[in-house]
């Protein structure tokens, strides 16, 4: 099956980024402003979108390291897809290892979202180097699919 | 295998994106400045950053349709891969779908180069919308892989 890679890497603490991978407040900073839900393990966070959104149930959060979700809601491709946030210190960066895996087929609308989520990780490291993320409704506009 | 998947959406006409994927001056306007060699159908184009680069054979170039790119040299987890551009006119936008495909093995080097490339696809968009791109050694700065 295939997957969506990425890997950023953030002049930040692991603690900072696994922060904004981990809390409302967080996720609403780089990915949607209307990010609700309890983003404890076993929680399911709400992400919406003008067009929709995705329901993710947290299956791990292990501090400074790691977090995954599952898909339980949300556009028909993703439901039971995972998304996978790896983080490691190098030097003055943690790195992001990002994968979203167990796409069914490499379906146009998964191009889309592998250059969205590239614009979404930059606005996670956006946010924690400046202050200032690009979630939406203000993200990045990559096509007419926006 | 694992692929690279993209997608973007420029507006801008099938014929200037074809343009800025098969003319040297076109590939420097958003890859890298430093890009030469012969864009012609067998031709093997050389595009070079600073810690290194790439040699493309173009293996397919059909107008306003479809570029295939087959890499000849350049960093050993690359060589042997295509990398695949298909355009197509939807509405006001012509949507490129991207694909660096026939990679051994989801390295890390895999995911640094999928942001990578998003970065330059929206580079690609910018410098047809804008006429100002991103291309290295002014690219968009995504880690401490640069």
């Amino acid at each position: 099956m295939p997957d969506i890679l990425h890997r950023i890497g953030v002049t930040s603490s692991p603690d900072a980024v696994y922060t904004a991978l981990t809390t409302i407040d967080g996720l609403a900073s780089w990915w949607t402003e209307d990010t609700a839900g309890d983003s404890e393990v076993g929680g399911v966070i709400r992400f919406r979108f003008l067009p929709g959104g995705f329901d993710m149930k947290v299956l791990e959060a292990k501090p400074a390291e790691r977090v995954v979700w599952e898909v339980v809601d949300g556009p028909e491709e993703w439901i039971g897809t995972q998304v996978r946030f790896e983080l490691e210190q190098e030097g003055d960066f943690t790195v992001v290892l990002f994968r979203h895996q167990g796409w069914r087929e490499p379906v146009e609308f998964m191009y889309h979202c592998s250059t969205k989520w590239a614009t979404f990780l930059m606005s996670l490291k956006k946010v924690l180097e400046t202050g200032e993320g690009d979630p939406a409704p203000r993200d990045v506009r990559i096509s007419n699919w926006h």
